[in-house]
């Protein structure tokens, strides 16, 4: 058991040894998350819909192929959760957005028709903020109901955490799927930018599909068993990778990405950081920081304001759609929407244009990283999860109820892959650590989370 | 007027200048367009539904503001006609293909919302083949029934060629825009890879908007409104260029390009290019072919299977949308279609990656010739319309009806931008010469074009 209750290493896979032979049964397994979801559901309120008994006609189907010897894949009979921003055929897609409510297309997006033409059960739609933003669903965190889960994969986060799910899928445009799953204490990939097929949801330029799970070898199982079917995003080579979870990689040298989180750090949760950083350093790991190497330097000043960079970016790519559904539904998008969109309609193309090209060059300060150590490490958050009590009435908005995104814009922006790991408690809540690797390199940044995983203890502050 | 009975020069734009005083109105010029639209539409079919009273309605709205003082823009009130494929807030979106009958989604593509900000009048939709496809719907082409308009963006072609509108929008994956303006004697622009938003239709990588039209005028205007409202694809800079039409620009050099399409001239759409390549040597412009330059050649043969490469990229950005769709409706596509859907469940991964590097190969060994000349300059279509009755039951399905990409596939898998001029007559249709340039260079592709037009003398063969 790890520090939050739940068996760390419990991976689907693993569970699956029992299928042949039926001593467990995908079906068994199912009832198990129901019952789970029964017990936390009323307080965690992760799932916008299940579809119980879909998912129990796919689990039966997925033992007889279990017994047959002829598993689709290895997560054949793996229950899932769907971000509802992602389309399902059997489900609504409703987006946590008024203008959406009773949204049904009927077809599965690319991802989720991957996921079931290899096996795994669709089991009902998780809860995001408004369209991937900042209005916060009903999610609560499954540690402590008194703090957010993180958005906007909020659901997708707190089902896997609660033991609902052993994986969920989320998407990240600013810090949507890492920072979550760093509050939650899960393990997820956001992959490089395009790794997984998005489906028809290719309206922003930085968003990517990834992956929140329990254990590392379903994480990857999942993301590698969707891109073998669908690949990537149009234009983009998909995830590449070995077909099971890499092996853990040990760290030569690692870089400290301070980015705008680090000067958000509280004393413990930085002192959580250095207790990790100093474990690294015990066992023979070389700790490059941006005082140690002008490319380092040079880097940390190219995302020095990735989080306007991200929110300028991705306002002026909302601007057409965001505009047609004002027009159709003018109260069907909440206040914080709205003030986005604002943002948006205040930026000419020349600005959306500057902002791209600083973007590109950050990326370039990124790659020339590559040479000087196997990747990058930061916390996933600057902190544990925040305490969320709802808006207050008469007071101002919190621009961000489901935390701030400083650790993960840059990685967002830069298209890189970021792997966290649960390594970290700051006041009784988890803080995640990530591996931060180059494009396309994710089965590494997944190998370094491992060897972290596996050989650090846990630094409780 | 020119060869096909048209005034060459009748932009919308000289129209307007009767506008602000009453002497012409977007309303009577409109009217002018419709009764046109009833004289010609039983033969030529380029319409799927037109919007006649909404039409009306916004000419009107438009007079008030040409009378005010107040345009919205150098288009207000030019009627257009936008291809099938994309949406719009008050017409059906059906897309040549039986699986969308019906389908009516309620908002407007970001070019349209575009358009209508900018005063534009959508006055209908025009005919596409098949999802863009290779099944042809029902239009003719205007200079000859007998033949095609060529395709994906029939109607729109055909419009424009009748007369019944100053421009419309289409779209280009292989050869969707270029060639069928060659077929119907219209200008058109192909831009750069993503330079115009596309809205949500972002499904293939290779996909741009672009513009049909009578007079380079229109043509430009139409893109850069676009623009400046909705910007370009999400992650692009979009169209870079003047305000306003870009000045002829008289070409020092330019390179012709082969590709695929030379070998497939037969001799009398090869003697009107030579034609056309004549003049240009008497103006004292120097024409550079593969055997003078060891980077035409490479570039050359970089592109050699540049129609193999497209369709595989295609089909395999497809998979995911063509299985949902055939899953809902079975009966829902074409025997064409279901043969290019295929061709994508053949593909692997590492082959769609093969064809992205090699895709990726061939940007380079295009960029590499910018030192060189002004410009790429080639025939828009490998020959006039070829005649199409439609298919002969029991015979074997042609895989081409609406003409072949072979003087296409390589620009539009390049990703730069492709102007065409109606410059060749060819046993009495029209065969368009492109004039190409290298990315985001749309505004000196189009100055080629312009000087071209303005300074040669149209060839008929």
């Amino acid at each position: 058991m790890n520090a939050f209750g739940r068996p760390a290493t419990a991976s689907f896979m693993a569970a699956t040894a029992a299928f042949p032979d039926g001593k467990d049964t995908p079906r068994a397994f199912l009832e198990r998350r129901l019952e789970t979801i029964a017990a936390r559901e009323p307080v965690v309120q992760a799932w916008v819909v299940l579809n119980e008994e879909g998912a129990r006609e796919a689990a039966d189907a997925s033992a007889a192929r279990w017994r047959a010897g002829r598993p689709f894949s290895p997560i054949d009979g793996m229950p899932i959760g769907i971000k509802d921003l992602i389309a399902t055929k059997d489900m609504p897609t409703q987006m946590g957005c008024a203008a959406y409510r009773g949204h049904f297309p009927k077809h599965d997006a690319a991802p989720v028709q991957a996921l079931r033409a290899a096996g795994a059960i669709i089991l009902g739609k998780t809860v995001t903020t408004e369209l991937g933003m900042s209005e916060p669903g009903p999610t609560t965190n499954p540690l402590n109901p008194g703090h957010t889960p993180g958005g906007s994969s909020s659901g997708s986060a707190a089902a896997v955490a609660a033991g609902m799910v052993p994986a969920a899928i989320g998407t990240q445009v600013g810090g949507s799927i890492i920072r979550p799953a760093s509050y939650c204490g899960n393990v997820a990939l956001k992959p490089t930018q395009g790794a997984i097929n998005r489906g028809e949801r290719q309206g922003l330029s930085q968003a990517t599909a990834g992956v929140h799970a329990n254990a590392p070898e379903d994480m990857w199982q999942v993301a590698t068993e969707i891109v073998r079917r669908v690949g990537g995003d149009p234009g983009m080579p998909g995830l590449f990778g070995p077909p099971t979870v890499p092996a853990a990689i040990r760290p030569a040298r690692l870089i400290v990405m301070e980015s705008e989180g680090y000067a958000m750090l509280d004393d413990g949760s930085l002192a959580a950081f250095e207790g990790i950083l100093r474990q690294l350093r015990d066992a023979g790991v070389e700790i490059l920081r941006r005082g140690d190497h002008p490319l380092i330097e040079a880097f940390e000043r190219s995302i020095a304001d990735a989080k306007a960079m991200t929110n300028e970016i991705c306002a002026f790519e909302n601007l057409s759609a965001m505009r047609s559904l004002l027009e159709q539904f003018p109260d069907g998008v909440s206040e914080r929407m709205k003030r986005r969109h604002a943002v948006g309609e205040e930026m000419s193309l020349e600005q959306y244009r500057g902002r791209l090209l600083q973007r590109e060059m950050a990326r370039h300060h990124m790659a020339a990283l590559a040479p000087l150590a196997d990747g990058l490490i930061a916390p996933a958050s600057p902190g544990p999860a925040p305490a969320w009590a709802g808006d207050v009435p008469g007071q101002p908005l919190n621009p961000r109820p489901t935390g701030d995104i400083a650790y993960n814009a840059a990685t967002s922006a830069l298209g890189v892959p970021a792997v966290t790991v649960p390594l970290t408690t700051v006041r009784g809540l988890p803080m995640g650590i990530q591996l931060i690797g180059q494009q396309h390199m994710d089965a590494r940044a997944t190998g370094l989370a491992r060897w972290l995983l596996e050989n650090l203890q846990p630094v409780s502050v």
